[in-house]
């Protein structure tokens, strides 16, 4: 089973929008078992999109269509998907119904324009879940026994992850019903290189290669850290869930303790849990972070378990004031030990991370921008150390909070004895 | 002049990274006025990487590859954009002295499998850019006078941007270099439905179809707001630089006070700039974004000349205890009233911005996921509001960041009479 994911939108081609919904996408075929070889992103052009659209039949079982379902004027999957199809389209009254009862719903007046998006090529079905106002479509190509399928779906990116998971996925795993079982599992690491990492795992991949066994590959991904990650195929999910975790444990045994995590677990979420499981609550004093810190922590959901706040001192005097930084320079090991020691006091925190630097473009106190002093405080021990990273303002502010937190994780780690 | 962009790695097939190097790519093409009509993502194959590269250089006259240029056996950009050519590879002694001194220069020792980043086709040249420790390549396709191009460059995003912007785009713009001039200004909104502003721009946008001006398209993007992309093509900057303002001055009459940027600004830039015209500094109390409208502040570089700090006041003691909420509920505007006036307390500054609320996915105190309370202290008078958002817990923290930040904009407009 071949599946194919293609991205309606000029908007895309401009680089105006960046295309999450085909990774996403990407993502779910994988777990499923579907075989995805192309991602193809298109402009709102009819002539270009029924190639685009042609091509991909051509090459797969299915095919993915997001984004051009709409209600506004250079919205026309709809009319591109019946060409395609060979049929004309025609209003379905049950969809224009539901549409009007939506705004009526949020005591809003529906614009006129809105209605086309009842217009539903001649054979295709609507996809029952509706979350915005965009309904997707079933449409088959040619034989319709075994026959291939495309499926058109908005470019709202919840709306169409809506669909994806109540219609299509399903439908999809049934017609790949017979095929084999693939899953991945990713082992998150944070303080080696991705050559590095390739050149101490040069052996296990080219003994894989020979034996046919799972596969490994790398990837380098800022904040969220390297990733390894072993795919495997197998009859059933039992024979897979074996096959993974035998490599995981040797690939743990090879890398090392570099390991922080696996598959949705990052580094936020691993040392929330540490906290919790220890009983110790968490604040942090933040500089050139502004906050970012805090921002991961809390987007992972029951972070209130363990985080109490974060005080963030972008100023000089914040520092002082609230902190109980010392006079002189704010980016010194003197700075963030106050600040990490601050930061439990004033929230009343069993542990902290602290992080002061100077995150560019500009030098300051003399300082080139990349160079951070990071601190944490663990049972009262502060512990702080230099980094001088040589990366710009963005990069520089997302390895910060991935490298303190993995200072914090570590000594969580030897503090219970692990 | 066309220009396709093909993304190069089974990660993004498989949606463990999201192909953002497109994105850029295509925004980069569209200011330099070069087409682009496909963006294609292959995985680490072969045969399906032959076939892609050859049917986007069959429609295109240049063709930009972004990945598998790296050290690891799973990358082979080099050997599959020789194949292309019709030619072998053969190792750059140039590349690898370079590659040599960069592992020394950080202390490192080189593994032995970044030595095939020298490997070259032949007739193909390396970009002189270098920042990571893989070379691009710019390899001529066919007739070398006004024959086709294929650029190869690195998937890591600063390593591929330093190239575009030193070798690769400038080599496109002489190649172009008879082409008509094409641009676009993005107006920025908050405040109004995609469909309900197209219902609003609906005449304007028929008059310039009827009279063939330029282009009028929608974007919702979250925490960005909701862009309306005004593009223009003419004979010189100067003849569409005319047209861009002209049609701006009759959208912004359309659609009133809610554009609130253009182009590269955003909601932070904006407040930040108007904070620094009127001499005022600012603090923020967040609870349930943890730090995000601190984070996003920061993300401007400067932001120290009007930002001060923020207290994540997360757990309820602390925002009792810090900011001096009163005992009772803390999703409430009593709660909000107290953050706001003591974010300016505690941080000593003229205005601040607070926001409780739900985040989700649970609900708390009875309050249901999306509630937020937000407030603006301006010169000691506080504004408070009741937002109810429909949304999973990372958009509401993102539509909370926006909305309390656009408020806070709208009280300094008026503040000084605009």
């Amino acid at each position: 089973m071949r599946c194919e994911v293609v991205a309606v939108g000029t908007e895309l081609l401009l680089g105006q929008i960046v295309d999450t919904n085909s990774s996403w996408i990407g993502g779910q075929l994988a777990l499923a078992g579907i075989d995805c070889h192309r991602h193809t992103a298109v402009g709102d052009n009819r002539e270009r999109m029924l190639v685009a659209f042609r091509e991909a039949l051509e090459r797969s079982d299915a095919v993915i269509v997001t984004g051009g379902l709409g209600p506004t004027q250079d919205d026309i999957t709809r009319e591109v998907v019946a060409e395609v199809m060979g049929v004309g389209l025609e209003r379905d009254p049950g969809i224009v119904a539901e549409i009007e009862r939506r705004f009526s719903g949020r005591g809003r007046q529906m614009p006129a324009n809105n209605l086309r998006q009842a217009d539903v090529p001649v054979g295709a079905t609507a996809i029952p879940e509706m979350p915005g106002t965009a309904p997707g479509l079933v449409c088959p190509i040619g034989d319709p026994v075994g026959g291939r399928v495309l499926y058109a779906v908005p470019g709202v990116p919840w709306e169409m992850q809506a669909m994806l998971e109540g219609t299509v996925l399903p439908d999809l795993r049934r017609r790949a019903d017979s095929e084999a079982v693939i899953r991945s599992r990713v082992l998150r690491t944070w303080g080696r290189s991705e050559s590095g990492l390739a050149e101490v795992l040069a052996d296990e991949i080219d003994r894989l290669d020979a034996e046919g066994g799972p596969t490994l590959a790398f990837l380098a991904s800022g904040m969220e850290g390297l990733k390894v990650r072993i795919t495997a195929k197998g009859a059933d999910e039992d024979e897979v869930a074996a096959v993974l975790a035998d490599e995981e444990e040797r690939v743990r045994e090879i890398v090392g303790p570099i390991v922080f995590g696996v598959d949705d677990q990052n580094m936020e979420s691993v040392v929330l849990d540490e906290l919790v499981a220890q009983g110790l609550t968490l604040a942090t004093a933040e500089s050139l972070t502004g906050g970012m810190i805090g921002t991961r922590l809390t987007d992972v959901p029951g972070a209130s378990r363990a985080f109490r706040g974060a005080i963030v001192a972008y100023d000089g005097d914040v520092k002082r004031g609230l902190l109980g930084v010392p006079e002189g320079p704010v980016v010194s090991e003197a700075a963030v030990v106050a600040m990490a020691e601050g930061a439990c006091r004033v929230l009343c925190a069993d542990v902290s991370v602290a992080v002061t630097g100077v995150a560019g473009p500009d030098p300051q106190d003399g300082e080139k921008p990349g160079t951070v002093w990071m601190a944490t405080s663990v049972d009262g021990v502060v512990e702080a150390a230099k980094v001088e990273f040589p990366f710009d303002r963005s990069l520089t502010r997302q390895f910060t909070v991935i490298t303190v937190l993995d200072a914090l994780r570590r000594r969580l780690l030897s503090r219970r004895g692990a």
